[in-house]
């Protein structure tokens, strides 16, 4: 039976990018060896990393004065590599709190400096994008979380400030069109939007580095990786190399602005059925509804082991929400096809025609 | 044609292993998703690492006062990471100097207390294994790499101590027999005889752990992917995946100790190669020969690059010696047959016979 996958991550991804990756398990390109045992020195894999660093600043337009870098430890790292990084102990950095994500990446962040957290949407249980707070001027950075796979939320645009903006985009990357001048560094851990788990997508803003005095372990240091052209130890090449293969798809898809508009129309869909139907509830304030994770609930709590039982029964997998939340929620990144949001949007018609 | 992969790593995998993990890119045990698509936290892949726990355990027969981790970033943040860990400013820790790796750990552990360095053998270009050195008392640990994949020498006995050995495994772990009692702690990159790159193991004793006082960002603590199993963020599903499959073949193959009569014959072969062939020689003391990386030389080296389009047009590949000290490396993995390595050999015979 065919799957719907809406698993929030690790993540859907295009079958033909699967039939490709599945294909140079055997054999690479037809040079007799799989892709798993080739050295990542061999210009085969170099060609793999040069490709997939082009992809980015093509899809995202990145200008000269960024590099792009494929690191691994997923988004979890980042929290404290970017602070141990860019935020000196004198320093001071501003994050906004939308749930999960920042409350981590502001907990790791207090050890490398002063972190101040400027605005937080904890009083609603994160259920929207604060708004209307300044963005203090002495402040090293800013950092966001575009997009909080557990709640549900996602910032439509992002605030107009001439402090660099920090921005965790591991559930977004790649979903829709951004001005990258608007960001000092990117990361986004690569198991939604960008590929398999196992690798890391940093974009970073090359002056921002060489302003902290502490000393760092080699491996933790940005420049160290972009000296080295992400080898400066064994990179994860089999998630680069899927990664890679789910850029070109973008890329033949026609790039974000169809991604853009595709995400738009499906999460359109997702949040119409969420609304019009009377057993259902959307949890998040609507401007601030993710086009990536729609979350909501039943009504009637007591339905939803059997509402999740219909949906394995049809083939829907992944709908459960996150453990610390509960409820149901839909991840319809942008591989998942708008048959599959219509095959769950109809089993929800027919479970409230059932049980409404 | 038929490619003999003689890469120092990544490196040559089993070929029932590339089929299954090719097999499960599109299908994972015929649940209708993709091994790179489903969630960390899913029933399959849970069973995926409780049994990659299972199997090192099994084959390395580790006592429960241990703890078995599959974490990302490499042998390279293993460096530094295990100094972190273990070894408080006011302490100091010994080190067993034997080339690239040796140094680049000893590099790292500096940052984190005082770092002795016991014994190298620097003098000679690392092309032995130092014995006859005494390991302080007081040192918290005595950190060794077991293998040079590089210079080609490897431990063939570890040094008695009641000093808890780190050891760096990353190129011959599960390729012979060892009592895991004598180490406080093992760390391998997957990438050469466990699976592809993108994932490492840690084995530790949970006891040497709580005794530092810095500060330690979560995601470099090992007590806590030890609360969590590995899953305190997402981990890299593939490369533990193939890693499963890979100790899988080891153990349905017989175990360690086959491997180690394996590699002791494939070894021996090799050697008796470079050594009875007027042309080539060996760069390492003959005890200390590695049985995993067997580097050697033309004697004249003008006759180098036209011994490496022979291995290419015989489909021998990754024989190139690391490009920090050029000549040959032959690398000769669990995976490696020994009807490859006669390909090899052939090779070299037919070469002296035209050359010699």
């Amino acid at each position: 039976m065919k799957k719907h996958n809406f698993s929030a991550g690790p993540a859907i991804l295009p079958a033909s990018v699967l039939q490709k990756a599945s294909e140079a398990v055997i054999d690479l390109n037809g040079i007799g060896l799989s892709i798993l045992e080739i050295s990542h020195r061999s210009k085969e894999f170099i060609a793999v990393l040069d490709r997939s660093v082009e992809l980015v600043k093509s899809l995202y337009q990145v200008p000269d004065d960024y590099a792009v870098l494929f690191l691994s430890g997923g988004a979890s790292t980042q929290f404290f590599m970017s602070a141990m990084n860019l935020l000196d102990d004198s320093g001071k950095a501003a994050y906004v709190d939308t749930g999960s994500w920042s409350s981590k990446a502001i907990k790791e962040a207090k050890q490398f400096g002063t972190v101040e957290v400027i605005a937080s949407s904890k009083d609603k249980n994160y259920t929207y994008i604060p708004t209307g707070y300044a963005v203090p001027q002495d402040a090293t950075y800013l950092h966001l979380t575009s997009n909080n796979t557990i709640f549900g939320t996602q910032f439509r645009t992002f605030p107009k400030t001439t402090v660099p903006i920090v921005c965790d985009m591991s559930s977004d990357v790649f979903s829709r069109q951004i001005d990258i001048n608007q960001f000092g560094m990117i990361y986004a851990g690569a198991q939604k939007n960008m590929g398999p788990a196992g690798t890391t997508l940093v974009i970073i803003r090359k002056d921002l580095l060489g302003k902290v005095n502490r000393t760092i372990p080699s491996m933790l240091q940005y420049q160290i990786h972009i000296d080295q052209d992400s080898c400066y130890n064994t990179p994860p090449v089999y998630p680069i190399y899927v990664s890679m293969l789910t850029m070109e798809w973008i890329e033949e898809m026609g790039g974000l602005p169809v991604m853009e508009a595709q995400n738009k129309l499906k999460a359109e869909k997702m949040y119409q059925a969420i609304d019009s139907n009377p057993l259902f509830e959307g949890t998040v304030r609507p401007e601030d509804r993710s086009w990536m994770n729609a979350t909501f609930i039943l009504k009637d709590g007591s339905l939803e082991s059997l509402f999740l039982k219909e949906c394995d029964a049809a083939g829907i997998s992944g709908l459960k929400g996150h453990r610390s939340v509960g409820g149901f929620r839909a991840s319809i990144y942008n591989a998942m096809p708008l048959e599959s949001i219509g095959v769950l949007t109809d089993l929800m018609d027919s479970f409230a025609q059932k049980h409404g």
